[in-house]
């Protein structure tokens, strides 16, 4: 057993030492700042739910998942760390695997845009369950928000699956009132100011009985003046989600008010000139 | 043979012999992690299938397939670390063989992004055999959902082959009940009121009749003044799939009783000035 | 020469003994590796024979182009190595060539695209010759899949060659029984009941003579309320490429069938009214 | 205890002595660049607030980020700079983590998108609250602009929540008088010049009555000979957000004036000719 | 000049006898590899001509383009390797010039993109001159097929330069007959059977005369029930580039044979309705 | 203070030595570089100014931004070679950041684009303050050309900030004569020559008492043969931005000999046959 | 001054004379690279002067270009390797340089994908001053080809400038003869024969008189069966840019032609069928 003779031994030992106590300072390191991380993401989450009047289960999700991606970003540290201790260059060997890291990267991108995304979606309270909302092309009311997907039920029934970072641009229609806006034609042989005046007397009558009203309806004028009629806008502000009822009873008030009034919603007409 | 003798044996006899401690280090180190991985999964999944109430058969392909991809990825960095250790760098090689590496990296980052994607469709059951979904532009009855391609019926007989990296949005039509809707013109001369109240008699009279309507039908008002009818709206919730043959009923219903009571459902209208 | 004499002869040696036997152990190594990949490459494409029910010509095709594939990544591999092992870095030299690498690899990353998408195309068979399918925009009736392009003879005689990594999404419209759908105009006058049991008449009669018919064809019933006509489905199920006879027939027999039973299929109407 | 006394204490003691002067003319360099750096930008927004006139609240939100964003900068590049002295290369660890890098990175990215164009559009004033804006397609009332997002309110009531790096260019309609443009047929049997001098006199008198129009309103002359009638056009400068109000009374004022003046509004014409 | 005595002559020495050896061997590696790979590429081009029946002008093209790319290749390598012989890293030089070495490579890289696009299309045999081809949205007649740019001459005199590297799908027009095919109306009071016999009669006699027409043509049956014809589908095949010829034969044969048998192709219909 | 005495001080010194020669170094050939591309650039522009024909103000403005540019370019490169004498890898530190750089990078790139786009816009006189451009989709008056932004008055009064990066066709309708357009339509029953004529003595006219006209008009000839009428082209060029006054002259001049040479401007026309 | 003789002399000195070697070694490369390189780009000019075709002017715009970017791209090399033979890694400074340079990289993308392209664009004469082109979108006469942008003149007297970058398919309309093309609708009652007879006199006619023809005009065919008219397509080739008087002649003769012969070119056709 030459062979075992000639190896080194104390210089081994001397590396032996240097590494147990580099494994120990990274230990004692990695639990402190486990401790001083928890403590400062809880007493951030407390000011942020005073600040911001977030309601408490949102909070909690939030906080729960800081604190996971911060233990799993600690942990890989910790992981990588030992590793170099042993000399094994670890990140280079994941850095270097170039085809596997390079494909799985790409795939893990996807779901952090989607973490991301969702965690300030949920954050700046842009999208509430049960918000009436339009993203990323679909129309509907919101059924869930999660880190990954959100749910959104169509107004026909369907259930879209939309990946958080789908959602680039917001359009939520339940923050505040809504508008409610009926055009309607006139002939161009009626009287405009006699029109408005019946239109407006509608719009009275419909404000005091309709409490879904909060502003309006008023005429607003000649909009435009068509190939057939003469336009007229009226526009209300109603409350939230009630903007087509009180767009249908508006419809309805005026056709029956220029019926009795003998004021004509004229049909698209034609000037036929016969060939001399 | 002057040249051997020149050979330092003492040297070399050193490193063979670190050389084989780190071999042991490492497959010791691998068996662990690979029970220790292993088991890990077996519980993740444990908890998952009970928290997350997904079938036998759905657990089992995601559990072998979570197991493969673990194997794989450690059998990748055990062979990369017996390279290092006898000093080839294999990671180099491999990233460093540029052009052949970023080639395949794209080609088989396709095949990874395939692979997460049918991985989440299948964890969150956005998509089931049999749904009627739209999916990357085709619409359609789901026959199979593969971790690399899903297969969609179309309707007209067509079979879709969509490599699952292509689906993003899912728009699921087979997830709750579904909306019937008939939208239908009445003459300007004919009383709304009345129109309404027929409408109503033929809802109420399908809703008792037809066992797929879960919800209504009722008359929603007058949603818009069109060119030559007034168009009233009619809405229905149904059991899925059975929107169709609701709204088919409901169509038929509404025209007979049109023609029973005389409202005229109108053909399109000009009026004819003459030249003077 | 005094130069010569100092040139260190023993460490040349050493070297050249320890290059020796890396090159060696290369050699072995390449060997060894090259017979095991070809053992497990065939015994790999026999068991995917068996379970997949792949053709025999076109499970060769596979196995010759993955030995192929598989014997230049080798080769590849083993001349880089024998480079290092000269301290020649090879693959330093080739990455580091970044203005000509960058271009190549984009180049032949298409070709690489190219063989991947084709090689699944042939292994999950989405496609085959004679199939009637719609890739990348292109309709028409495969004549070739190749590894690099497929062409696809479009029904007007144009050949379509088709880069596989263009194609994604594929609609094979071969694969299973069709649908014959026929939507044919009433008149508003025209009785809903009785023109539907004149078209189930057809229907059946159709449905006994054309032996192409599969399935129905059906009347499903109102499927829109037109502006100048009453629109009924009629829906069947035929062997694959006969829809479009069957959609023939289908309209000649209606047509006739509503001629003998006075059925109008309207044109266009329109109201005149005279301006007062 | 022979292993400790292997242990070179002296060459310890060395590097730390040399690790303790490198730490003490880090945390020194960093202290003055800091107080440095501080009162660089407090010298650079007094300046900029004189020069470019920006509003106290809005120099004091910048102020505060760009202090912000430089102490965070000094922090990250000091904790790097304390790791490099223990030998524990940290910038290398993050790199190396090339998966979760990249993925974090594209996410990152997105937030300081956000925060660069939302920094310029506060400093370049091109976006205020209460302007009305159309950016990244939407329409509508500025509600808040934030470093992350900015709030548009649409005109039917809906809350759009733009991410800033989505508005590339932005569409100001409150910088500066508005058009108001009204296009005109008039019949192509009526004389243009006396329809022109009409439209003057309509012009002139509403010119002196609002006090909205700016500027005109003027009748251009023929727009365009349309297949029924003559176009003719009539332009003014309103105050801002006045456009529509005063087109509104154009269009009402016109046709009066037109009814008065017997110039006719034409409907579209068509020549029939009748078959020999 | 004790400076010159310090100078270490020996290792010098050492050194450049190291230095002219490697230069040597780089050399004849040089040397042998060019010849082997001249004799390689002759002999593969000498099978391909063979296999795939190609013409001898375009082989010699394929030919010395890639004897050129192989010795442009090899000088590069071999102008590095000495170099790096001098320890002069310029490999590191070009790609760490990384403003200039990025723009180039960009640049190149279309440079090349298009060669090998080129390449491919020469090789593949997908575009000929004279052909008429849709590629890149342009229409026209081949006529030329460069390295870097193929021109393809428009219908209208146009010509277009299309880069190679714009080219993806080509649709090549002059691989086989085409298509002709013509879609005739007929009016709903005429009868169908009668119809499709007058134009099989056509087709018949169209068929023995034009010795263009390959296939048919044949009446199809029943293509549409339109709003106002019985649409009828005639098909037949053609010699390539003739089909445009047929189709206009076809049509004016049709029109005179339906004169002769008085069946009308009918005007656009439209029932008036008086108001009541 | 055994420690002390460890540490190699003569080790130390001539490290101290080395690098106060090297921080000498660089500050004299940071000012040598400084002075010279100070006297280079201001060599530049004076020859610039001379040959181009650039206004002094552009010029001014473009010699201090490349000044400043020159000026941060130099500073940074000092700094990190201070660091590098340090031995602190400032560059691996910024580089190696690589999460923040990367964002940081791409953040700073758009703005580095807007420059660089800027700069050219100025340099190649592209777009002038009160030019009426088209650029990235927005058309009107440009206000204002900064680096970073380009303000251009929309004619409706909207200002548009149009950073310049989105700027890459710019379509200045400010460069010359613009051209004037009129499409006239005749009757069937109309003489072509007759038409010609009296449209020729218009333009003759008007080109005589209009001085915005520049060239012509004059008449092209029979453009189209419409649905109901015979196209006939007149075409002029103008003075810039007068355009448009000319053609609403020519069009009321046209209309007015038309009406006294009763030439017919035709309405659409129709056919209509009575179904037998 | 112990320090100062602690200071190696002898190596610094010995490292001098290499460092002053190495300089002079490399001076003299640069020079005999420059005069080589010059040399060759002056004979490859000659060549391709003579080879093929190109004129004086341009050959000296290429040849100047060329030589400007040799040296520049001399000069970097030249003061990159002086640097690295006093260790200091200037590459690694720009490349580390990451923030900057990535930014910058982009930047001078742009530049050099506009020169490159501008380079091939005056190579293979694409592109003529005076040439009618359609590129990047916009139509107009060319006016200036520079190494940065093009500058196109659009009919309509707009100046595009089109950096070259955004120009990949060119579509020249000044490169040979174009077509002139006129569709023409006879009536269905009209005798196809004649109408083909008259059409083919005029053009005949037309053929002799008009110089601007370069082959036909000749009467294809019956082209398409429209809902009123039979449409009979007129083809003929003409000098370049004459294609739209021809067409205009075309026209002119063809309406005189049937007008004379009685041939009708029908008004939109429509059947009235009467209600019941």
């Amino acid at each position: 057993m030459d062979f075992i003779e000639n190896i080194e031994w104390s210089v081994l030992m001397t590396n032996a030492g240097i590494i147990i106590l580099k494994l120990l300072g990274i230990i004692i390191a990695f639990l402190i700042v486990k401790a001083i991380g928890n403590k400062v993401i809880r007493k951030m989450f407390n000011r942020l739910q005073e600040r911001e009047n977030i309601s408490n289960g949102r909070a909690l999700t939030l906080h729960s998942l800081t604190l996971n991606i911060f233990s799993y970003v600690l942990i890989f540290i910790f992981i990588v760390m030992i590793f170099q201790v042993f000399n094994y260059n670890v990140s280079a060997l994941i850095a270097g695997a170039g085809v596997v890291g390079l494909a799985i990267g790409f795939g893990a991108q996807g779901l952090v845009s989607d973490v991301v995304t969702g965690f300030f979606l949920l954050l700046e309270k842009q999208i509430d369950v049960e918000d009436y909302v339009t993203v990323a092309g679909f129309d509907g009311i919101v059924e869930q928000v999660g880190l990954r997907t959100t749910q959104i039920r169509g107004f026909d029934g369907t259930l879209h699956y939309v990946p958080n970072r789908e959602i680039t641009n917001v359009s939520n229609h339940s923050r505040g009132n809504m508008r409610a806006l009926v055009d309607i034609g006139i002939s161009y042989d009626d009287d405009i100011d006699k029109a408005i005046s019946v239109l407006q007397d509608v719009c009275d009558k419909l404000s005091t009985e309709d409490e879904n009203i909060v502003e309006g309806p008023n005429v607003l004028g000649v909009q435009a003046l068509g190939s057939s009629d003469v336009v007229i806008r009226v526009l209300a502000k109603t409350k939230n989600m009630e903007q087509w009822a009180v767009e249908r009873n508006l419809r309805k008030a005026i056709k029956e008010a220029f019926d009795a009034n003998e004021i004509e919603i004229p049909y698209p007409h034609q000037v036929n000139v016969e060939k001399k």
